[in-house]
């Protein structure tokens, strides 16, 4: 599938690359055409790999990935034609974590409304799919890494873009007993608040290598 | 020990039998002496169990258990003559839920503070230990209850007061390398928030009965 990655950190990077070694043609999107690290990732990455501004990878794709800062995910799709976006898988990986004050950060929507809400009220004929955004990124791609349990929490308001995410999950290597679907994107809250605890669990454990599993009876 | 239980709830209940049950001396506290609730648990519970107002209950106890609605916690504390709170160790378990929109919570503290942190300052000579906050009440007293790996995830600025509370935990069942401590009492920010987490991870899998692992390479 033709996918499009906006932001050209490390998620987006981990992930775009990712795509591109399980056949998909990846655009990464940066604010500017010829961002030196898209540029960099693009060449590293071979034919299927290209870069270009946030619209023009939205443009290009079936599926798009918001790997953007979080504080900054709705400015950028919101420079995004609405028709490049219409109809479009919208997987929302970004949380909305404000460093401004330092390490741990806050968040700067919470409680009573999520940033993948916030996306999805922003582009109703987007469908949004929070997933991907409790883990560090070497983890998104390579869940094998982990020694034990872990889950992929994911929500989202239309059933078939979850299971877009789902077949291309899988493909990294997630099993079917690790997909956590807890309902529509209002579910979000739930996920981004755990941030604060997935913040102070890395300060403590000085790696990022972790996640969580859930245990029942 | 002798040990104080505010509040007349099933968390309280819960941890207040479990106590008794390792031959503590325990009296649950409530707004009035005499209530209803505390008077049936205490007469079925036998002679270490016993009843009072909050103010009783902190008097006679060296360590203190808030087993309160965390919305009411704060002027519960306040209630207290400080000098009985004075050097004691006082577990928080309460979560700031307001449940006045309905289920799932928000979080009236969050973000910027949390409980616990809000209780150590009211209380700067408690010795406040965050804990039991992230699980159901059945699981904090039976950890053996799940049957996979799961974590009891504490904080507070105190070590002595968190080795007493250790010990607690490992009378109730719980295995020293289920022991997370977080550090100081503002990790509290992290366990509370994660309660908006909890809250929709219980409306999703209908049950309390589950924890979290937090699992790593």
């Amino acid at each position: 599938m033709k996918m499009a990655i906006l932001g050209t950190g490390d998620v987006g990077k981990t992930l775009g690359s990712a795509l591109i070694q399980q056949g998909h043609a990846v655009m990464m999107g940066s604010r500017t055409a010829d961002n030196e690290s898209a540029v960099g990732w693009a060449a590293e990455r071979g034919e299927r790999a290209s870069q270009g501004t946030f619209a023009d990878a939205a443009a290009s794709a079936e599926v798009i990935l918001n790997c953007s800062a979080g504080m900054h995910s709705l400015s950028i799709l919101a420079g995004i034609d609405p028709a490049d976006l219409s109809g479009k898988v919208l997987i929302d990986v970004a949380n909305p974590l404000d460093f401004s004050n330092g390490f741990p950060p806050r968040l700067s929507i919470c409680n009573d409304d999520s940033l993948g809400e916030q996306i999805q009220r922003a582009h109703p004929d987007a469908r949004v799919v929070k997933a991907f955004n409790t883990m560090a990124n070497p983890i998104m791609t390579a869940p094998n890494k982990l020694a034990g349990e872990h889950q992929l929490l994911v929500c989202g308001n239309d059933s078939d873009a979850k299971a877009v995410v789902k077949e291309i999950a899988l493909s990294f290597g997630w099993q079917e007993n690790q997909w956590f679907d807890l309902g529509g994107i209002e579910q979000a809250r739930g996920t981004e608040m755990y941030l604060a605890l997935w913040v102070r669990l890395y300060g403590k454990l000085q790696t990022p290598m972790f996640n969580i599993a859930v245990t029942r009876e």
